[in-house]
């Protein structure tokens, strides 16, 4: 077995130690005879699971009791659905428009309320996360909605936007767990699990429960009513159980290194080591203004196509997997999320620079 | 290591040979280096995957090319949302109610659609199918819903309704590629993974695609909308890859011993070695109509609820797990599902044999 370094923008590499573990116990979970995927969600062994993972995600992100937090399904698609049809109630919503996926919300949200574009960064293809300091939102809005990562663009907010009193929505898919926040900033974040915590199939809401909307109109499915998983505690229906499960294991490795503030020290001298690289590189461009350098994913180029296209095949070649750039911005991506080692990224800078030494002298 | 016999309604038991597969290639599926729940699901490992899961899908059900097969998530309750708001075109659906997850269709699709409820076995405990040979279906109903297998109270068609015409939609989760169907008496069918096929959080969809409404109202959610899904082949968004992948694993173990009638055969063979020793007994009691009788789902009584009680805590010592009935019918249950071996159905015969000698004995 020769496992790669995986740079995928997601679904990404899960930590070795919780692959393995869930491995060992795959057939035969903790001598229930069964295994996790196959028993009942009803049964006493998943709800000890269950149970545990909400506390431990409580207990590693610091969710105050008037947040629900719920393991739903559907991705964030769905959410972008879903956060209009539960939070609307004065019928306008502001929007920060940072990349696809807060543009597509944005336009999904169109269907439930009356969407606010208060700021953007399309001018320069996403490079940039706008000043938000001073924004005009609309005095009734229900919320102000941003996407705090921008995976395909590879920017980050390192500040949150000032909502000027209004309930601030965020998509943390891609920076989901890789430092501490502050969960009162927020009525509402969610993130689907394939980047940064575990399968595909998973989203994690949590929402502080008096913003939602008691009075939903009729069209609103049951399954899309935040209320419904909160009376059952994520439980309604059969939940996607294995992914859960193996979300509950990354709880248990990031509680067991220290919590948030820890992996954000390793994820912040992973960005360093490999945006030092870039900067010192004649041959490498970032795309980024540095200021908003995303952690977790940074985009950069050569200038050359043929070039690039070079470097992802060699780079592959040496087990470096995955770093073909989102058309949008093309070139190059690595995504540096929680589960990718230090060693992961030294092998890549170092990789950077041979390349770089051999196509400087020819 | 030591497996039980689990004969839960669902989630259920995996085929062993389909879980030791899924833990061989757990760190590393085939040489790729790293595990299906990493790789991003737009790379060719994974495209490989959900296009073989699909085309062994085909080839096992006999699905024509005029049905789009999709992997979706949100279960059973999103598509009792998801077919009406599809399938709508003049305003009227025809429901027949067998049980609790029947009845629960059709009060979602009154969000969407008016619902006639055209036959109805709730007067005695939904214990039979009704008799769905000349039903009263209104001329302009856009299809007759069923749940073809209820799994609560036990019971099946083994005949699919007269429609008169209309189109038939069925709720197949818990007969899910147990017996070979005609999918062309169908106009869609759906089923959870999670009784029969693979982990939960996978939905199954087979529609015919000329059915389904072009002109959805703006409510409708871009991710529900059949037509989303089937443009991009269900990757639309990050699909559940990890139980896709099982689910495929399954269809090779179905395809491997004979497809669809060899399984039928073994379940008609664990289900009459079940009934017959039913049938034998003076201590225990089927709950359902005999030509009516799941060939997945065997509730049954005592008639005594502390030997109910009894009963389910010693067979749970013997490693016959999850035989709790559900609260509607009270009891127990056993599930006899495509992945519960012969020898498991001995085994729970004979316990049957010994408990009621020794309780008859007393």
């Amino acid at each position: 077995m020769s496992r790669v370094y995986n740079f995928s923008a997601g679904p990404a590499m899960l930590p070795l130690e919780v692959l393995e573990e869930a491995r060992e116990d795959l057939l035969d979970y903790k001598g229930s005879g069964m295994s996790v995927m196959e028993m009942s969600h009803r049964g006493k062994v998943f709800d000890g699971i269950i149970r545990k993972a909400e506390a431990d995600f409580r207990k590693l992100v610091g969710v105050p009791d008037d947040y629900a937090v719920l393991f739903l399904q559907g991705g964030g698609w769905t959410q972008f659905a879903e956060v209009p049809m539960n939070l609307t109630k004065n019928g306008t919503a502001a929007y920060i428009v940072t990349g696809n996926w807060a543009r597509n919300a944005a336009k999904e949200a169109q269907k439930y309320t009356k969407v606010v574009r208060v700021a953007s960064s399309e001018d320069q293809n996403f490079s940039y996360i706008p000043d938000c300091s001073d924004l005009d939102i609309p005095e009734d809005a229900d919320y102000v909605y941003i996407c705090e990562n921008n995976t395909i663009y590879g920017t980050e907010y390192f500040q949150l936007p000032n909502t000027k009193g209004h309930v601030l929505v965020a998509d943390v898919s891609s920076n989901f767990l890789s430092r501490p926040i502050d969960v009162k900033k927020y009525g509402l974040f969610f993130g689907g699990v394939q980047k940064n915590v575990g399968p595909a199939g998973v989203t994690i809401v949590c929402v502080r429960k008096d913003l939602i909307n008691p009075d939903l109109p009729d069209y609103v499915p049951t399954m899309m009513r935040y209320q419904t998983q909160i009376d059952k505690d994520s439980l309604f229906n059969t939940p996607p159980a294995w992914g859960i499960y193996v979300c509950g294991l990354t709880f248990q490795w990031l509680l067991k290194q220290g919590g948030l503030a820890e992996i954000a020290k390793k994820n912040e001298a992973k960005a360093k080591l490999f945006y030092d690289t870039l900067d010192e590189s004649k041959l490498f461009k970032g795309t980024v203004r540095r200021q908003d350098r995303s952690l977790m994913n940074a985009p950069f180029v050569t200038g050359d196509k043929d070039l690039d296209a070079e470097f992802i095949k060699e780079a592959a070649a040496q087990g470096l997997e995955s770093l073909k750039g989102h058309r949008s911005v093309g070139g190059m991506r690595a995504s540096l999320y929680n589960a990718m080692p230090y060693e992961g990224v030294v092998k890549l800078t170092n990789f950077m620079k041979e390349f770089e030494a051999h196509h400087s002298a020819v």
